[in-house]
């Protein structure tokens, strides 16, 4: 099945919660996070599921592209171009495409360029596992994580008790309900309850299924996916995909497709797993000792907690911590964010309040 | 009584508690914490009560006395020297021969150079008063600050109800005991019992009384002191003052005189004070609207509270703090700090972390 298998990289994103790490130019797909390798570098890596699978599709913005060619070096990719965004929807059909393009009988699975996964080994079984469920039961089929702690952040899958298919140790189950994301208390429930899994935003399905939901549930995006389709590798198609797609309804696949199908299963999944979300996220990640992250040079600490430390670039500077618990330290060339990891959200606050000065906008 | 009074300003204190801003060849003194001055700069500008005051007499270590003309500028002043540490009791009469030298009927003042003393006003009525207690009593007026905290870090002294003296609105009264830095519980009640005062190491006395007292508490030191009297303004001075000042006893000159001596009284002194101990102490002159005590430019703050942040010399990155609470951020060109201010007193492990790994010592 790794011959079949075509990875659709969403990589459009932007953001500025890892500011001043991530900047306007460069969002968090791009930055060297968890690693030596950016987290895009990492996903393509991560996709290729053996010497034979095709290169993954990578949708992003014009604006990116320099930056994903940049990361990519020499790996083999097709990139294709949103020509403004229109949330997942539209840049999973458009990906979709150039996926059948290539591959004609394509399984496709679709995944965000910026989360990290530390164990591809135990990810390739889990991956492995849903490509079989999705040419088995013709299903699309979502990797739901087992939770670990009762997350706000994100939205959940029920996974109904019926088991459709087991595989690699693994089984795939009918959905339930999709939940939004929950407040504290019912997201603790939920964690208690066991039936309920985040839902990471990764699926694997065949793309004739995907485009065949994709007709029933959002058929202008399909169809003009369809007619984009009939142009690909011509002169015609750039013309019309920058004259159709800003047309598109802006709808995330989630609600768009997977919400509304009943060819929907999820695979509840348990490798570790992270949407890197924001500064506090890294944390986990900390070297178990000390409960400290720390990249960079130069570094001292005492006595410091849950502390994250992060210095990018070149310093002939010290930095040293004492006594903290629970801050974040981020210091490159032109910026320093000493931030309460709690409050990591409000780092675009910050953001805001360099732009209201109109001083310093060059570090945004 | 302005054209009497001598003071005696104490610069010897080394100490790396304000680190990365202090270090081992510029200590606290010549910093500017609280101001556009240092320290010594603002000490040597209060102490001048009046036109006619003489200049005051410093006594500082050899390897400072570039620092204070450098810091003191064309301000009048005699610079003593004293050859090694040996606590305060020599170094008071040190400072005590040579202020008696220009001023044989002076009335002196001992002072810290590195204490903060915002109304100069305020401490002016307190110095007149005691002047005048000093000279009406001929007793040792120490100046006794009412406490406005359960202060551990400070020795107290008690005062006795009976007043010896009023002046300037200000009563001056017998010591009933000199007491340790007490533990909290101890602190609170001193706080909640009203007649014990913070001992700040200011006081005042006739020149000739503090001698008497040297002699009879100090005899070595005093003797050492009065033979060096005799030698000032000759060229045998210097070398005996290098072969003596190193055989006396290491001892202060609370312990050594003032806790021994029956004439002695204290001045409740209510004017706003700091000893500027640690980074913590600054937090209390912070801007009272925000809690936070910014230094420095091109500083962002977004909802911080008991935040410090000093930026030394010129940057051109930006420093922004996002939630902080309790936490103090300090930038010099060559090392950052970022500490927690309840842990202020662990600086120097920090100092000594990079001792010893030995690589960065050049910041030390």
């Amino acid at each position: 099945v790794a011959n079949q298998f075509v990875a659709i990289l969403l990589a459009g994103g932007s953001g500025k919660r890892f500011w001043p790490l991530s900047r306007e130019a460069r969002p968090k797909q791009f930055l060297r996070l968890l690693g030596t390798s950016t987290l895009i570098e990492e996903t393509c890596d991560r996709v290729r599921l053996a010497d034979g699978t095709p290169p993954p599709v990578i949708v992003s913005a014009h604006r990116q592209q320099a930056l994903v060619r940049e990361s990519l070096g020499d790996r083999a990719f097709t990139l294709v171009t949103e020509p403004c965004g229109r949330n997942t929807g539209p840049a999973v059909a458009l990906g979709l495409i150039h996926a059948l393009r290539t591959t004609p009988d394509a399984i496709v699975g679709v995944f965000a360029s910026d989360h990290y996964i530390p164990d591809t080994a135990d990810f390739h079984r889990h991956l492995r596992a849903a490509i079989r469920f999705a040419r088995d039961t013709d299903r699309i089929v979502t990797l739901g994580l087992v939770p670990t702690l009762p997350e706000t952040g994100y939205g959940y899958i029920q996974r109904a008790p019926q088991v459709l298919s087991r595989a690699e140790g693994l089984a795939c189950h009918d959905v339930a309900a999709f939940v939004e994301k929950p407040d504290l208390a019912t997201a603790q429930r939920y964690l208690a309850e066991g039936s309920y899994l985040w839902n990471s935003g990764m699926f694997v399905a065949r793309a004739s299924r995907l485009l065949a939901e994709l007709y029933a549930c959002l058929p202008e995006v399909a169809a003009a996916a369809d007619e984009l389709a009939t142009l690909l590798g011509t002169p015609a198609y750039e013309p019309r995909l920058l004259e159709v797609f800003p047309t598109l309804p802006s709808v995330s696949i989630d609600v768009g497709v997977l919400e509304k199908t009943r060819a929907i299963a999820v695979l509840p999944a348990a490798f570790a797993w992270s949407d890197v979300g924001s500064w506090n996220a890294l944390l986990p990640f900390a070297d178990a000792e000390q409960e400290c992250f720390v990249r960079g040079e130069r570094v001292y600490l005492h006595d410091c907690r849950r502390t994250l430390v992060v210095r990018d670039g070149e310093h002939t500077s010290v930095l040293a911590a004492c006594g903290l618990d629970g801050v974040g330290v981020i210091e490159t060339a032109d910026a320093t964010l000493v931030l309460s990891l709690d409050r990591a959200q409000e780092v675009r606050r910050i953001l805001e309040a360099i732009e209201a000065r109109g001083e310093h906008r060059d570090v945004l």
